[in-house]
């Protein structure tokens, strides 16, 4: 199951099939066809049979995808049958946002350790954080082993953390600093800029 | 200017060009070249050119791209050569990171008015702005004649605020709840659920 083959950007709706999966299941559903999904995401039903075919045949032809067994093989896909440690670089207004964010803790993504390089924020409490100095983040992620790292500091030292998370170990960086990171192959970088998101929607008005 | 003909996923990396201008302009640099764009974004510089042949002749072949005038001809492309007003729904941890992110501000997306249904916050302050009744969204939003809408509200509202929003006049909203939304035609949407972007990078991991 899984496989390098499958494009990237398949991968990257699969967690949006899995979004709409939990929401089904919350409304007490438990058999759903792909025409059901494509009318809530917007996405072609061809589009999502194909999608999912890529990792095996989950549906039956005529009785729809069983909800919770098609979510186990999501979950398992995306990796997400499991727990998540995560750094979090910057102790700003964003970073407190975002250690606080109960839907990462809730889908087993748990921030394990804030780092700043603000002398005045170093050993402080952010909510139940104390913050680290970001000095120590070779040691920390390397002693627990930690992959994923949020970084949330300006613009200007963004490049910089990411070459430190690297250098540590960490694999994937969700960057909500508004720059394009370079990172090495076998590096992966997701992006959140909210400005990027409504420039491209100006565009249309 | 402008086509209703080009894909909205060369729409969609326009405002990725206009940031990386913007860092070169802010490192002294006047000339660019596709290459340098394209070393710096990881898009292919052949892709670069082709999305931006799109709108026009903007560099000359051997010379590049004067910097300071094609970053004008993108904030005219994507309309953000004017100031935005913005609604914000929802006064939660979110909607307080989202009302005070300075990086708005700094691109012309002016936060004007938040609201909350919550009894208990209605009236209060939050940070600059006093927190408005959710019910006077439709009179607020076309008094100020608003088009751009940001909900932070939890997954189950989102929908409801959605088409509250949209009946009101709204024409582009940035959802930052866990769900997709359902939108007639002519409404932009655009979704941030850093889940979904953390799920997409474990697959990897």
């Amino acid at each position: 199951m899984g496989s390098a083959d499958v494009p990237d950007i398949v991968i990257g709706r699969l967690p949006i099939y899995l979004r709409a999966l939990n929401f089904l299941l919350e409304e007490g559903k438990e058999i759903t066809a792909s025409q059901e999904l494509a009318d809530k995401l917007g996405i072609s039903s061809a589009q999502i049979r194909k999608d999912l075919s890529h990792f095996g045949e989950f549906g039956k032809q005529g009785t729809g995808y069983e909800i919770r067994y098609l979510r186990e093989q999501l979950r398992k896909i995306l990796k997400v049958d499991r727990e998540w440690d995560v750094a979090l670089v910057g102790a700003g207004d964003l970073g407190h946002a975002i250690a606080h964010y109960g839907n990462f803790d809730r889908n087993g993504f748990h921030v394990v350790a804030v780092f700043d390089h603000n002398p005045r924020k170093i050993g402080a409490k952010m909510g139940r954080f104390r913050i680290l100095d970001s000095e120590s983040i070779p040691t920390v992620i390397q002693d627990m082993g930690i992959q994923i790292a949020i970084i949330a500091v300006p613009a200007e030292s963004a490049q910089q953390v990411a070459d430190t998370l690297v250098e540590a170990g960490i694999r994937a960086i969700l960057n909500y600093a508004p720059i394009t990171l370079n990172v090495p192959p076998g590096v992966q970088v997701q992006y959140i800029d909210p400005v990027v998101y409504l420039q491209r929607m100006t565009y249309y008005l």
